[in-house]
């Protein structure tokens, strides 16, 4: 067997039976069936070694980590995954290597039941780009663009925890944090960076009470920026509020705060929500066990600003996240 | 403005008004919406400098070929191409580079009305990898499978041009053709590799003759094997039959056939069909003024033989083609 045939064969199984892949891997193209009444989400991301991951890397870690950096964009619109097209760009040939990718990838693709209909392997220094496909009722896509003054500012998850680990990971800055952190704080920070969950167990809840969403990739200020400028409108936030990961709340001083208002790898879901619907979206998300953070609140004066824990109030300069 | 912003507003100009666009470029994800009764068609390729376009080519060129490459997988499915997502990685950031990117990119895209959805930039070597998104009518999918023993083998246009080029563009290799080849035919024939035009003029007469259908960009005797094998047959061709370019007739003796059985940059189709067609196919050919070249026929015996002009049967070992 010859190593693309092997490639073939890595990433063809385990099959994953979807009625509606008309046809899959191994032709020119795939064929897939939308249903009627529904609107398909593409979105497609890139991530190259050692800026988005390092190389060093369990490649399982990798390709779960791809999974879900594309699975988050679905996320962020309420969509459902359902297939993946992988175009996969390797410096050698390593079988073991391969193996453990794919066992990543069919793991990941496995929980969200995503198949995975095409791709190319190409030589060429270690990266990904992947291509996922989404569904959801039509006229249900939650945009950045739909923020209103008196919507209420939430967070799905506790942030900055992967963006610390991604200092932890680089030898230059580990230095700074090595001895604040122990062992086992330092595995959950990292378990956060390399094992995102997308949060598409969201997606009923934006769909009911969400009026914009996005994904936090890009640092959370920057992304609630994002939402703001789309909208046309601005925020403020309570410092107080901000959900720091417990790690760095312990760890940290000041400079938790700054990962979590910065930090963008933990693909958690920020979103707006109408305060008429708070009560209900309060209710739904207990009962559904999700946790879930009112930060702040829309507001008609563009830019963002934040009052502290001791009642000051300052200006918000969004700041975006490097990986590597 | 930021180079980020540029390259937001190179990609996203002249914007191209589908209807089916529901939500384009800038947000977490595209939406779109597929027809009742059509189905999706999803492919992706990637390519890599200096292995499939040389860094030294106008880039204007490299995003042609890029968009035919992938837009000729969809008329190998007889689909119409509609949307596209570019994941495209950059050595550096080079505003002129991008102008002239962005005007092969939307030319290309414009000429079969696709729409570009979405995309992803990168640091890193000079790459691209897109994934196409095209629509044919259920049940209308012409796959590598399908053909059958008596069906006629056809081809679409003349073959070997890109891959003389190929080498011709190589500068170790350039000498063994440079004094065979005068300037003319040269152009002629590094037109053929950098301005490749994907078949969907034979999407509906796909559609409505063929059996089953590939598009050459492993080397026509490989991939008329891949259908072979996709089919569980076997071919006959005559080799007096094959659609050599008319540079590689005069100016090579017997390696024109070579390069025309091997090449495959010309993403020319092959295609398979009932020998009860051959007279409405050739008066459809006529009519549409399209040439199309029948070129031997499926047996239930498999692998590829040939018969030479001059009556002697042999075995064809299928070979696959490099590109640089």
């Amino acid at each position: 067997m010859d190593e693309f045939e092997l490639i073939k064969v890595l990433f063809k199984a385990p099959a994953l039976d979807r009625e509606d892949v008309v046809l899959g891997i191994g032709d020119d193209a795939a064929c897939v069936r939308v249903p009627v009444g529904q609107d398909l989400y593409i979105s497609t991301d890139t991530l190259v070694a050692d800026v988005h991951f390092l190389k060093s890397w369990d490649p399982f870690d990798i390709a779960w980590k791809a999974v879900m950096v594309n699975v988050s964009d679905m996320a962020a619109m309420a969509a459902y995954p359902c297939w993946l097209s992988l175009a996969l760009t390797l410096e050698n040939y390593d079988e073991a290597w391969l193996q453990r990718f794919s066992q990543g990838l069919h793991t990941a693709l496995k929980q969200f039941g995503i198949a995975l209909i095409g791709g190319d392997t190409t030589r060429g220094p270690l990266s990904l780009s992947l291509t996922i496909h989404g569904l959801a009722p039509q006229g249900k896509a939650i945009r950045r663009k739909g923020a209103k003054p008196t919507d209420e500012i939430w967070v799905t998850g506790t942030l900055g925890a992967a963006a610390l680990a991604v200092q932890l990971e680089q030898v230059e800055k580990a230095p700074k944090y090595a001895n604040k952190i122990n062992h086992k704080d330092r595995a959950l920070l990292l378990e956060k960076l390399r094992h995102p969950q997308a949060r598409v167990d969201f997606n009923t809840i934006l769909q009911t009470y969400a009026s914009a969403a996005i994904d936090i990739s890009d640092g959370f200020s920057a992304d609630l920026m994002h939402i703001c400028e789309a909208s046309g409108v601005g925020a403020c936030l309570s410092l107080e509020a901000i959900p720091v990961h417990p790690v760095l709340m312990n760890c940290l001083k000041e400079e938790a705060l700054t990962f979590a208002m910065q930090g963008g790898d933990d693909y958690e879901l920020c979103f707006t929500s109408p305060a008429r619907y708070h009560d209900d979206l309060q209710q739904v998300l207990a009962a559904a066990g999700l946790l879930c953070y009112r930060v702040g609140v829309i507001e008609a004066l563009p830019g963002l600003r934040a009052f502290t824990a001791q009642g000051e109030f300052k200006t918000v300069t969004p700041a975006g996240y490097r990986h590597f």
